[in-house]
């Protein structure tokens, strides 16, 4: 069972009031791919990079066992670029800017090897473009549990067309704000209430230093983050979270949308999380690169501890 | 063992995008002295109210078992009155009307039997009337458990005095920006352990919809925020917590500074939590005053299974 990763690879230059980086690896299938194969799972990456992209980045993916068959060079291009600066405390960022690039022409044709995966992770993309993801991962009998990732951009200019794909997602990530806009209401479990009318059976609400929502079956599961007293750059979590958080479902076989089990799901959002809090203590993916298996054990015993309520507590 | 509380009586008048309500009963000892009172310990009330102070509200206390023998009526004044306006989300407000009143001239002298509590739990005042309290209740030897809250406007203008008395606390509520403000810095976990560094032994960090951070010994325990689809008006939320932290320890028997057991801090505070979230489902304190004790088990019972975590989860 292999889960297919699309979403970018991307040259990002950060910000922070601590420190600053140039032109690092980064994009959302990066960090979703590496965080996936923490766990073990055969992961397959689709995505664009331009003539610029080094090789040696895609070496690193390939060396720590991210299929890159789908990995599509564009000749004529350069490489997706963001640049982000983020507040003092942290939770808040500038984009100071978006080149597409060869990202705007890119409209992935999945190589054979693509078509039948377990699980499908969609990150934030065109919704166009998941679906089409959707359908190329659909066909003779077989349906991947589609997982996806969106934000306010496609909320906002193409909710039609967001629309028609979370029809066809089984598991929606999105943060608190985007999760109050797409549902227009502000209470958070309101949202998840109309989200998962849109189609998502399970809706997971992002909460960055807050922990998540996960929302699955009749069951609310409530993680806290990690509480990591030196960020370094946030970039790259949620991706991470949707990563680890795949890789756990595949690892542990369940990922069929019809036979949902809420308790693997809340242990996915626990491995989501802690990958999440390893990353953001470096600057780009450089945690996902190398990563202690036993670091990444150590953080999920302290996860787990962080929320245990010792007895039942008696009331008057 | 008893629970001192100090803090304001007063006349709320609330609006939220769902309703208003016109100078009902409010105030922080109103909200702790009452979730106090569902733990099934002693609980003395010191406050002000003026001769506007309708007795029934007394009596309404003194049904619950609030000892009501500090409530002081001033005859020449008018009772503390605060009117405020939630947003669309409820999770910021304002105040559109504070009058003092009776408050501004208000310094609690104890009655005789209210001098030694086995806790102290110190509403948002000025931190000079939280320190006298402070040493009213500390004598013969005695030395009660002193929890208390401030907020942005004591940590602003009266910064000095709050350090003098924080000095003398045990254990302090505050709520995430001013976690922020008086530490001076932006991470939680840093601008916890700086507020330790100035006495509080134990410091919560109170999140509002996200729930609580504890910090109490080497233990960190995250707290989720029961997930509620209808909020009706989330006054009071922070005092229900309070009284219902201190409640469980003076039930628990764990109300030595000395002795610190983080187990019990973690139960305190989902006890706190659990009262809080059922406070605001009702305008004013109209839930506290008719809570049936099964109501507040189940949610209790609830509340322990949002976070729980299946089993160890395993990474490659």
């Amino acid at each position: 069972m292999s889960i297919l990763v699309v979403g970018t690879v991307a040259f990002d230059t950060v910000e922070t009031p601590f420190g600053r980086a140039d032109r690092i690896l980064g994009g959302s299938a990066t960090y979703a791919a590496l965080a996936a194969r923490h766990l073990g799972v055969p992961v397959l990456l689709s995505a664009v990079v331009g003539a610029d992209f080094p090789e040696a980045h895609i070496e690193a993916l390939r060396a720590r066992g991210v299929d890159t068959e789908g990995l599509v060079r564009d000749p004529d291009g350069e490489t997706f670029f963001w640049a982000g600066r983020y507040h003092y405390d942290l939770n808040t960022r500038d984009t100071l800017a978006t080149h597409l690039n060869v990202l705007a022409t890119f409209r992935p044709d999945l190589p054979a090897a693509y078509r039948r995966p377990a699980v499908v992770c969609l990150g934030n993309l065109d919704p166009t473009i998941q679906l089409d993801v959707i359908r190329q991962t659909s066909n003779d009998g077989h349906r991947p549990l589609v997982i996806a990732d969106t934000m306010n951009f496609w909320i906002e200019q193409m909710r039609d067309a967001l629309l028609e794909t979370l029809a066809h997602v089984d598991v929606l990530l999105v943060n608190d704000s985007e999760a109050r806009e797409l549902a227009g209401v502000p209470n958070l479990v309101a949202a998840a209430r109309r989200i998962r009318s849109m189609g998502p059976q399970t809706v997971i609400i992002k909460k960055g230093e807050h922990g998540a929502l996960l929302f699955c079956g009749d069951d609310v599961f409530s993680a806290p983050a990690y509480p990591l007293e030196d960020v370094t750059d946030p970039t790259g979590a949620g991706d991470t979270f949707l990563g680890g958080f795949a890789g756990h479902l595949v690892r542990s076989g369940a990922t069929d949308p019809r036979t949902l089990d809420p308790s693997v799901y809340r242990q996915a959002v626990v491995t989501g999380s802690v990958l999440a809090s390893c990353v953001v203590e470096a600057f780009g993916p450089a945690k996902l690169l190398d990563l202690p298996p036993a670091e990444v054990v150590a953080r999920m015993e302290a996860f787990r501890r962080l929320s245990v309520v010792p007895e039942p507590v008696t009331v008057a």
